[in-house]
């Protein structure tokens, strides 16, 4: 097409906007085309070079309307000394049809710094797109409940009337008292030394680490399975991790399966930096918030039809929020599912040591990891399976920041590998881990430490809690119980509550996450993150609840 | 559009397709329509009921093209059961005119759970496109350099044979040598316990070491500016300080300015992950090496025709690879050029505390800080600058994965805050760096022995290359020396240069950065990183690279 046919088919359109149904002008344009048409081709030529007229017209004009905006958002004091000087450069489209103007866009420095006085500087640069996304989801109450315990944190004895923590995730408690009691801290720094830290070290890990992660990861699953260390890839933390496996297992604009609800943080972790997309498959208290394949292969097939391409399955076991423990049966079930629809399946298990309920009984405290699945399966692909595995939990060391991959997938290692520069373990946590771990004894002695642990102040609080008439559904592991406050509810909606959540903040200072937060599709349910407690914190957060339990029944 | 409606368009264009200009098919199509064309409107109609009806057309076949592919993705075996029992699953735009059959897709597990045999696992799972283009770099001399490195380290007692590195940007010879002595370890680690370990922190940084923080960069700037720890983000390293601020300033297909010759990280740092575009901005040996405002601008308005647009520019000072410091007046010229254009800046300063040139004369060695060239202009849009630092460099401590983002920008600081969570500083890090930089006497003496070392070391292998008549730009920052070796290749090419580098690496047994991982336009140089090196193995490189010499000479 040539310039002069261009301009022409652009005037031609606007004309035929502004003129409406009248087409006189349009008319005009076609004319040159009647010979054709009512000559040879009849009315089917009569349609088609209309069409391809009309389709190239709204081509062009998407594309011209599109620089045009793109201009906009450029300093306008900046660019009109430019455009006046050259006006054809701010035209891209004309400019592709006549080439030879390009040379003239560079304007020699000496014109350019005179024409462009810097006092002139117009609007304020803007930002991207998705940061401003990122900062605006400040007021959720993820972000308000940890602001508020920045400011005002509880401590038994300096500040009794603080905000109680039961939202982030993390086992302090653990460390502070148990563990550091029994072993004093020159064990642990024995590996630190300045050239220890000096130095750089694989942003992916120490393969002595590796080793000793490797043999960790073993110890949760009571040595039922062996990981082999260079299939594992350590990583500044479980964020990052997930990151990384979703960066590496879809592109933009893809999707994974979450089953909700889910843990809070995947909203970060999948979606922001990959543009990966989650499509969350609701489990429901009805059936236990078990995840139903029903549903799966509903979302599956709804998500396709929208032309989404789904790339893999998320799970966490433990699970996040509930703190139950998938069976061996639902894993298979998964597996199956990502084998059928050829999709991956990424086990999230940053909890696999922390498992604290009884062994025996239906649903009993058995952790399965998913790599044990894949081991039992005969003919298995077993490039589809990775698993997330976070040392800061279990280990009650969040400040470490570090987790691992552990991938069955070579291109997914070789890649994550190269990815760890953008969040390496540092030097410090590497040497720290490998003195604190490679200890079979003193592991075994911390993990049977930390489940006791965790089992006492479990059920102390769900006691505290059912005496107030309140249930959890039951946890056998990870640090969460997660709790029933339908009947506290104003209003059996989200808004309910959200108004709940701010209840227990504000009268009952305690922090914690409502299902909401969750993409839990009930309303009323909240996540008490309880391994932040000590043994003495227990009464004293049932007390408060008990407080918001009054208001709630007085106002209803 | 009814379903029938939608059937029959569909065979109109296949048919269409392959009747190629008959028409007769598709003549019967428009039959329907010649009523309305030749009774009223006449040509008009005529040409724009035919297309709108094309139109349409297209872009239900480009959409059931799309559909198509992605289904063949799929394990098929898994997928036909499923498209048997009910074919309109798979043809999303059937099941959408026809919403009443979506109910259908969902099959009951029993009946899935026997349709869909785990044992008839189809072809391998794929991983994503980009993970893919990331593990494929690995060929490139950056990576075969690091290779080599890790399999044969050289080591003047234990492997006086093995290779050397001079590609990697360290300093770790300052720690071991000089600061360890003078620093028994049991001074940094004061600050290191388990209770500050184990609990979480701030991933963007405690207060207390932004404090210090701020104090060690003021150090830099011989305390010409002040620096406000408020606005300041720790994260775990200069690349993910470069991703997050990529993140932030630009959206997926935007793109920065980079004059080259640059850091060969940033299309690690900047593109993986954020999907921001470079547009190298060539530099010249002709000019120095110097950036031109007329190739920026030039570059600046190419790109805008192309319709990309243009968010910032990315600058280094002291500038890796060249080693030079970047003056006042080109600071000034460029924070001009990004207020006309209406542009971020981001300057990357993370060798400010490795000046190493002399003061006096032409281009001497003051640096300057862009945040100082801020400071001194009056009505300053500020938050179009951000700055990088690094504590890793110039303190020699690259393993605790410390960098800094210093922003005028409350948006920026606000997003880069929480995007830390995904990149955080480690807090044995944290408390170890507190510690180290708190005591300004100790950071002095740091910074002070830090450059004498890095003079030294520069001057001698300078007098050494050039002895052996080759030559290097004049660098006065940083840890590199910026290499013309254009003498020594058997052609004037990248083919050339890479084979200059491959002798280097397998005759000279010395790991350099060629000039084109760097992105430089002119073959036959080389970045040098000589502060790996200690003094006694300044002759050792020397001699090295002198038979490299004698081979090349013998070849030509």
């Amino acid at each position: 097409m040539t310039r002069n046919e261009t301009n022409r088919s652009r005037s031609s359109n606007s004309n035929s906007e502004k003129s409406g149904g009248g087409g006189t002008t349009a008319m005009r344009v076609i004319v040159p085309l009647q010979g054709v048409v009512q000559g040879r081709g009849g009315l089917f030529l009569g349609s088609v070079i209309p069409c391809a007229f009309f389709y190239f017209l709204q081509f062009y004009l998407k594309r011209n309307r599109k620089n045009e905006s793109d201009s906009g958002e450029e300093n306008p004091a900046a660019s009109s000394p430019n455009s006046d000087s050259n006006p054809d450069s701010l035209d891209p489209t004309r400019s592709q049809s006549a080439g030879h103007l390009t040379e003239l866009t560079g304007l020699p420095r000496s014109l350019s710094r005179i024409l462009l006085s810097p006092r002139n500087s117009g609007g304020a640069v803007s930002v991207s797109g998705r940061v401003n996304s990122v900062t605006k989801g400040g007021d959720s109450p993820y972000y308000v409940g940890q602001k508020r315990i920045e400011e005002d944190p509880y401590d038994e004895s300096s500040n009794p009337d603080g905000v109680i923590e039961l939202g982030l995730a993390q086992n302090n408690k653990l460390s502070l008292n148990d563990w550091n009691l029994e072993n004093p801290e020159e064990t642990i720094s024995d590996g630190l030394n300045i050239s220890g830290i000096a130095s750089y070290e694989p942003s992916h890990g120490l393969m002595e680490l590796k080793v000793a992660v490797a043999g960790f990861m073993s110890e949760a699953t009571k040595n039922s399975v062996s990981f082999d260390p260079s299939q594992l890839v350590l990583t500044s933390g479980a964020s990052s991790a997930m990151e990384i496996l979703s960066f590496c297992l879809a592109d933009a604009g893809n999707a994974f399966l979450v089953p909700t609800p889910c843990s809070p943080g995947y909203d970060r972790d999948v979606k922001w930096r990959t543009g990966v997309e989650i499509i969350h498959v609701p489990c429901r208290s009805a059936d236990g918030f078990k995840i139903s394949m029903l549903v799966l292969d509903r979302a599956f097939y709804q998500a396709k039809k929208r032309g989404v391409r789904i790339r893999g399955i998320v799970i966490s076991n433990p699970s996040n929020p509930m703190g139950s423990l998938l069976s061996r049966e639902s894993l298979y079930a998964i597996l199956d599912f990502a084998r059928e629809r050829n999709i991956h399946v990424i086990s999230n298990e940053i909890f696999a040591c922390s498992v604290h309920g009884e062994e025996e009984g239906e649903g009993g405290g058995e952790f399965v990891s998913m790599v044990e699945i894949v081991d039992t399966e005969e003919n298995m692909d077993r490039e589809r399976v990775h698993i997330i595995y976070d040392l800061s939990k279990d280990l009650s060391f969040p400040g470490l920041g570090t987790a691992a991959i552990y991938s069955f997938n070579e291109t997914v290692v070789s890649g994550a590998r190269k990815l760890t520069t953008l969040s390496p373990v540092s030097s410090p946590s590497q040497h720290l881990l490998i003195s604190a771990i490679s200890n079979p004894k003193f592991v075994q002695g911390l993990v049977r430490t930390s489940r006791q642990r965790l089992q006492r102040i479990y059920q102390e609080l769900v006691k505290g809690l059912r005496e107030l008439g309140i249930d959890c559904t039951r946890s056998n592991g990870g640090f969460f119980c997660w709790v029933d406050m339908r009947g506290l509810m104003s209003s059996y909606s989200e808004k309910g509550e959200v108004e709940l959540w701010n209840k227990l903040l504000s009268i009952g200072k305690i922090n914690v996450i409502p299902g909401s937060c969750c993409h839990c599709i009930e309303p009323g349910w909240f996540r008490f993150c309880f391994s932040n407690l000590s043994e003495s914190d227990v009464p004293v957060v049932v007390n408060r609840i008990r407080k918001v339990c009054e208001t709630c029944k007085s106002q209803n």
